[in-house]
C-alpha cells in the first residue's frame, strides 16, 4: 500500500526546486532549476534500485526488473513547470511511480513484468514549443531533428538548452516501448473538486491547437498619424484576441480558447506598434468543431489585417487531434477506483498529456485527482494529501494488475 | 542666410549616434547614446563661440551675446530618439539654431538681443513619462522632484540615468528665462505633403493624454479552465485597445487613440494571463472631448475588468492640455514665409513639442517642415533638404526679427 507522507514529503522535496517566493515553483524545461530536479528524482531512482536510461532528448526512466523480462508496465509524467507552476502539475505522476516502486519494495513483492517511472522533457511547452515534447519524440509522433532546432521562449534552441545542462543520453528513439501506460495527474480543473469525487477516470484528451500570429505594420507618430493612415500591429492583434474569446463564446464549453503570449513592438507609448507577435491556444474534444474553430479565428484575422492596412502570417507551434485511451485499461482504472470505494467519474482531460502520446502505440490511461478550486499552471494550484493518497492508490492497484502480481 | 549643406552635414553627423541596422536612429533620452549626442552638441556650440549652461534635469543651452544683455530670443528643441526613430525629430530644431547662429557669425551680424540655442531632456517621453520633460521643468510645468524619481521602461529612475551619463548641470529650474522662443520641427504628419506646402505654421499643440492602465487576474491553465471561470487580463486588455480604437472612429479626426505598449504576464502560450499592462495614448486639439474620449475609455475599461473578473487600475502619465501659441509671433512665422515664397498654411501639432511648455511663460511659435509620407517615430522618416533649408531659413527670418538684428 501507498505511504502518502513519504509520497508528500518528496513532493514538497522536489517543490523546493525552483521554489517562487510567494509560493509554488518555476522550474521550466531544460532550465538550471529543471537540471536540479532531474538529479533529484535520478538519485531517487536510484536510492530504489532501479536501472536508469537516458534518452536523446532527456526522457529518463528507472525499470525495476519482473520475474520475466519484457516491457515494463510504466508510469510516468513529467517535473518541468510553467512559469507560474504549482507542485503537483507533472511532479504528482513521476513521484507517485516512485512511491508505487518503494512500497513494492517494501513489501519485497515480485511482479511478473517489469515496473518502471519515467519523466519526460518538456511537457509543459511553455519554454519549447509543442508541449508533450520528450514523450511524442520517444513515441514517434514528433520529429526528433526538428524538434532539436526548436527556438525557446528566450531564443535558446533545444539542442542548446540539452547540452547545457547534460540533459541527453545515449538511448535512441524508440528505445521506449511499454507494455502499458499509466499516469497520475491533478485534474487541474474544477470538475472533480465540484461533483465532490475524489478520483477522475480519464476518457481521452481533448485536441490542441497553438498557433503563434504575427501581425507586421508599420510604427507611426500616435500624435500625427491619423488613424485612417495607420498600419496598427498592435490594434489587428487586439481584435484578434477579442475574437479568439467570442469563438469560445459562440462554441460553448468544452470550446476554451486563450491568447497567453502577446507583444508588441517597439512597446513605446507614443507610437503606434510596428508587429505584434500572439499566441492563440484552442481546444476542443471534437476535432471537426476544434477546426471550424481555426478555420474561423484566422479567416478573421486576416480580415482584421486587411482592414488595418497590415500583413499578417501564422505558423502552428502544436496540433494534436483529441485522443481516446485505451478501453479496457479505463475500465481497469475504474474499477481500481470502485473497489477502493472512491468516488469517480469517467471524464475527458482538458490538458495535453505525455500519455497521449502513448495511447496509439500501447495501452495508455489515465487518473485525475481534484485540483482545488480547479486552479493550475498557477502558485496557488493544490491538491489535497488525502485525494492524492487515493489517485496514488488507485495507481498502485492498477499497475500491479497490468504487471500480473 | 542658410547654408543647408553644412546643416545637412550636422543632421548626417549626429545620426550616425545611435544610428540603427537598418537606417534610422535609437537615441533614448539619457542613454550612452544621447550622452554622445549631449557631447557633439556641446562641441558644436563651444566651436561657435557660445556661452553654455546645463541646468539640473541635462538641459544644455548656449547663448550668442547681443548688443544688450536680457533674455535671448531661443531657439530649441531635442536631440533623444525613440527606439525607431529617424535623424530629424527634434535634431533639426537644434541643429537648425545652430546653423542660424553659425549664419550670423559667418556673417559677422550684430543683433540687440541676445540669441541662443538649447536641447532639452526626455522630449520623447519614451523612455521615461511624461514627454517634454526637461522642458516642463525647465519652465515650472513639472515639479522636479517628483520627475527625479519617475522610472523608465527599464527599471532605471531619471535620477540616477541623469548622473549615469553625467547630464546635469549647476542651473536651477527658472534659469532659463526667454524673450521668445522658436522651434523648428518636422511636421510628422501627412498634412503639408499632401498639400504640397513647404511650411507649415503652428498655431498650438493638442492636447495629448497617457494612461498606464494594469489589469490583474488569475494565471489559469489554457485547458482546463472553462471560459466562465476565467480572470483573463489579456482579454481584457484586449477589450480595452478595440475600445481606444472605436473611440477615435466615433469621435473622428482629429481624435487619435493609440495602444503603444502592452505585456501580459507570465506570457506563456498555455497559461491565461494574469496581468496586463498597457497604455493609452490619447489625444485630441479639443479639451473637452479629450475628456469625453478619456472617460468613456475609463468606463469601459471598468466594465470590461468586471465581465472579465479582474481588477483594474490607472496611473496618468503625461497629460497637457491643448496649447495656443502668440498670435503675433504666428502672425510673424507666416509672414516670413510668405516673404520667401514659400507655401504654406496654419495647422495645429498632432505632436506634443517643447515649444508648448515656453507658451505659457513667453512668446513662443513653431514652424514645420513636410514628413515624406507622413512618417515620423519610423526609421523611414524623411524631409528633402530644400524643405529644411526653407524651414531653417525663416527660422532665422523670425529670430533676426526677434533678435532686432
Ligand atoms: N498537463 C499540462 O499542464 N500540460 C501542459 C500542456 C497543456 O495542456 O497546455
Ligand atoms: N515631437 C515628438 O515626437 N514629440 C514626442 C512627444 C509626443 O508627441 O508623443
Amino acid at each position: 500500500a501507498i505511504d502518502i507522507e513519504r509520497l508528500m514529503a518528496r513532493l514538497e522535496r522536489l517543490g523546493q526546486i525552483g521554489a517562487l517566493p510567494g509560493g509554488g515553483v518555476k522550474r521550466l524545461a531544460l532550465s538550471p532549476e529543471d537540471a536540479e530536479g532531474r538529479a533529484l528524482v535520478m538519485r531517487w531512482m536510484c536510492d530504489l534500485g532501479l536501472e536508469i536510461t537516458t534518452d536523446v532528448i532527456g526522457n529518463c526512466w528507472g525499470i525495476r526488473a519482473g520475474e520475466e523480462d519484457g516491457p515494463p508496465v510504466l508510469m510516468g509524467s513529467h517535473i518541468d513547470t510553467v512559469a507560474t507552476g504549482g507542485l503537483y502539475d507533472g511532479s504528482l505522476g513521476v513521484l507517485a511511480g516512485l512511491e508505487v516502486i518503494e512500497a513494492l519494495n517494501a513489501a519485497d513483492a515480485r511482479t511478473r513484468r517489469p515496473v518502471a517511472v519515467a519523466f519526460f522533457t518538456n511537457e509543459e511547452g511553455a519554454r519549447f514549443a509543442p508541449d508533450m515534447m520528450g514523450s511524442g519524440v520517444a513515441q514517434g509522433a514528433l520529429p526528433l531533428e526538428e524538434m532539436l532546432e526548436v527556438e525557446g521562449i528566450d531564443g535558446v534552441r533545444l539542442r542548446d538548452a540539452l547540452a547545457a545542462i547534460d540533459a541527453a543520453g545515449p538511448a535512441p528513439v524508440g528505445a521506449l516501448k511499454p507494455h502499458s501506460y499509466l499516469e497520475l495527474h491533478i485534474e487541474q480543473g474544477p470538475v472533480l473538486e465540484t461533483e465532490e469525487l475524489q478520483i477522475g477516470v480519464v476518457t481521452g484528451v481533448q485536441g490542441i491547437s497553438w498557433t503563434e500570429i504575427t501581425v507586421t505594420g508599420a510604427s507611426a507618430h500616435a500624435g500625427t498619424t491619423p488613424m485612417a493612415l495607420r498600419h496598427d500591429a498592435g490594434a489587428v492583434a487586439a481584435r484578434i484576441a477579442v475574437e479568439a474569446q467570442q469563438i469560445a463564446a459562440d462554441h460553448g464549453p468544452p470550446q476554451v480558447a486563450t491568447v497567453g503570449r502577446l507583444r508588441v513592438s517597439p512597446d513605446l507609448v507614443n507610437v503606434v506598434p510596428q508587429e505584434a507577435v500572439m499566441t492563440v491556444d484552442l481546444r476542443h474534444t471534437d476535432e471537426a468543431t476544434l477546426q471550424k474553430a481555426e478555420t474561423r479565428l484566422w479567416r478573421a484575422a486576416q480580415d482584421f489585417a486587411r482592414t488595418g492596412g497590415c500583413a499578417i502570417t501564422r505558423r502552428t507551434l502544436a496540433r494534436f487531434e483529441p485522443v481516446e485511451f485505451d478501453p479496457a485499461l479505463v475500465d481497469s482504472v475504474e474499477a481500481a477506483a470502485h473497489a477502493r470505494g472512491l468516488g469517480h467519474r469517467r471524464m475527458p482531460s482538458g490538458a495535453g498529456h505525455d500519455a497521449q502520446m502513448f495511447a496509439p502505440n500501447c495501452p495508455s490511461a489515465m487518473i485525475f485527482v481534484p485540483s482545488q478550486d480547479g486552479v493550475s499552471h498557477n502558485i496557488h494550484e493544490y491538491t489535497a494529501p488525502s485525494d492524492i493518497a487515493g489517485g496514488a492508490q488507485v495507481l498502485m492497484d492498477v499497475v500491479c494488475q497490468q504487471a500480473e502480481l
